[in-house]
C-alpha cells in the first residue's frame, strides 16, 4: 500500500498499487488507478476513472516494448483530466496539463507547461517541448520529436512507417522545429522535418521537408510563400 | 448525499456528490461518478464508467472558465453511452443521445432529440440544435452555432483560432445552418458560415462561406453546382 | 454472480456479471465491468476500467438493433487495454489484441491475431480478417468487411451512408480485400472496394474503386500506376 500524506485529498474507490509515491497537496479523483512505483510530485491535480502507470503490453504483431522498467513520474503542479491513460517510463513536466481521455505511452518525454488535448494521443518514445499545444484529438506517433513553443491543431494526424507495416523499416516520425503551428486535421507523413516558426496550413498532407519560416498547404502541401 | 428516488437503478461503486437530483426512473451504470449539482431529468438512462458534472480547469496556457458555475443538466429521456465525460455548465435537451467515450465541455446547449456519436468531442460555449446528428470521433470546437437538422459526419475536424494560438484573438468557430450536411473527415476554418441545406463533401477543407443550398468539395472546397 | 477459476487474477471493484464465463488463466484489471453472459476464453487479459458486453441502445433518430441478443465472446490468448468498451454480439477471435480506449460494436466479428489501436472505433454488423492491424484513432464504419492482412493506418475515416441520413438508404461501408493497405487519415467513401494488395495514400479521399495491386492517393484519390 501507498504512503498517503495527510494533505492528499482522495476521492472515493481510488486504487493505489505499491510503491506509489505522492507528494504534497496532491487531489485524487473518484475510482482513479495508480500503479506500482507511479511519482506524483506536489499540487498535482488527477481527475476522476484514471488509469495512470500502465505497463506495456501487446500481442506477437507488434514491438516488444516490456522491458521498460522505469516509472511514470508527473511532475509538481500539473493537471490530469478524468477517464486519461498514461504509461509506465514516461515524464511529464511541472506545471503542465493532460485533457480527459488522452492517452500517452511509454518513453514519452514532455515538457514544462505544455498542454496535451482532451482525447490526444501521444505514442511510444517521442519527446515533446516546453510550452507546447497539442490539440483535441490530435495524433502524435512514435518516435516523433517537437521542440518548444510548437503548435498541434485538432486532429492532426502523422505516421513513423513508411512501408505500412510491410517490411522491417526504422520507425521514424516527423520532426517539427520550435515555434513551428501544423493546422488542423493536416497529415504529416514518416521522417519529415517542419522548419522552425513555419506554418502547415489546416487539412493539408506534407509530403517532405518544409523549410524554416514559410507556410505550405494543400494536398500534397506547396509552399505558399518565402519568408 | 444525494437523495435517491425509489424508482433509480443504480449500479455498483456509484458516486453520488451533494446536491445530485435525479427525477424518476432514472438508470446509473456501474462505476459511475455524477458530481455535485447535477440534475438528471425523468428516464434518463447513463451509461458504466461515466463522469458527469464536471468542474472547469486547465494550467496558466489555457483559458479560464473556472467561474462557470451552472450546474450540469440533463432533461428527460436522454441516454448517455459508457466512459463519457460531461462538464457542469451544459444543458443537453430531450430524448437525445450521447455515445460512448463522448466528451462535452461546459457552456453548451444542446437541443432536443439531437446524437452526439461515439468519442465526439463537443467544445465549450458551443450550441447545437434540435435533431442534429454529430457522427462517430467528430470534433465540435468551441464558439460553434449548429442550427436544427445539422449532419456533422464521422471525424469531421473544425478550428476557431485563425491565428493557431499566435496572439489575442476573438475565438469564433463556423456557423452551420439549418440542415447543411457536412461529409466524413472534411475541415471546417474558424469563422466561415455553411448555408442551409449544402453539403460539404467527405475530406473537403472549406476555407470560406459556403451559400445556401448548394454542394462543395475539394480543397480547398470548391461549389460543384448551383441550385 | 459469475464462477470464478481459481487461476483467475481480478483487480480490485470488478463487477462480474450473472452468467459470465471465465477460461483460465484470465487477468481482469481494477474498476472493470464484465457484463452479463459475457464469454471470455482461456488466457485472455483485460485492462482497468473496461466496459464489456454492453447491450445495444439509442434513441428514436437511431438503427434499433435491440433484437441482438448474442454475448460477447472474446477468445482464448487475446489481451483487451484500458477504458475500452465492447458490445454484446460481438466475436474476437484468438491472439488479438484490442487497445486502450477503443469501442467496438454488436455484431463485429475480429479474426485471429488482428489488432485494434488505441481509441479506434469498429462499428456494428463489420467484418475483419485475419493478422489485420487497425491502427491509433481509425474508424471503421459499420456494414464493412476488411479481409485478412489489411492495415488501416492512424486516423483513417470510411462512411456508410450515401445520403448522410437524408433518405432511408442501404448502408454499406467499404470492402477491402486481402493486403491492402490505407495511409493516415485517408477517406473512404461508401460502398467502394479497395483492390487486394492496393495502397491508398496518406489523406487521400477514395471516390470510387480502386483495383487490385495499385497505388492511388490525391483528392480525389487517382491511380499513381499500374502494376
Amino acid at each position: 500500500m501507498a504512503s498517503i500524506p495527510s494533505t492528499t485529498q482522495v476521492g472515493t474507490h481510488v486504487i493505489l498499487e505499491d510503491g506509489v509515491v505522492l507528494g504534497e497537496r496532491v487531489t485524487i479523483g473518484h475510482n482513479t488507478t495508480i500503479l506500482k512505483g507511479t511519482y506524483i510530485g506536489d499540487d498535482v491535480t488527477i481527475g476522476h476513472n484514471c488509469v495512470l502507470g500502465i505497463k506495456p503490453g501487446g500481442n506477437q504483431r507488434m514491438r516488444n516494448t516490456a522491458s521498460q522498467a522505469d516509472p511514470l513520474i508527473i511532475q509538481a503542479g500539473t493537471t490530469i483530466g478524468h477517464l486519461a491513460s498514461i504509461y509506465a517510463g514516461t515524464r511529464i513536466g511541472k506545471n503542465g496539463f493532460i485533457g480527459d481521455h488522452a492517452s500517452i505511452r511509454e518513453n514519452v518525454l514532455i515538457d514544462d507547461t505544455s498542454v496535451i488535448g482532451r482525447a490526444a494521443i501521444i505514442e511510444l518514445n517521442t519527446s515533446i517541448g516546453k510550452a507546447c499545444t497539442i490539440q483535441t484529438q490530435a495524433y502524435i506517433t512514435g518516435d516523433t520529436t517537437l521542440e518548444n513553443n510548437v503548435f498541434i491543431g485538432p486532429d492532426v494526424s502523422m505516421a513513423n512507417d513508411k512501408y505500412m507495416g510491410t517490411e522491417p523499416s526504422t520507425l521514424t516520425g516527423p520532426y517539427i522545429k520550435t515555434g513551428a503551428k501544423v493546422g488542423h486535421n493536416a497529415s504529416l507523413l514518416p521522417n519529415i522535418t517542419i522548419g522552425s516558426s513555419s506554418i502547415v496550413g489546416a487539412g493539408s498532407v506534407v509530403t517532405k521537408d518544409v523549410a524554416d519560416a514559410v507556410t505550405v498547404a494543400g494536398v500534397p502541401a506547396k509552399q505558399l510563400k518565402t519568408p
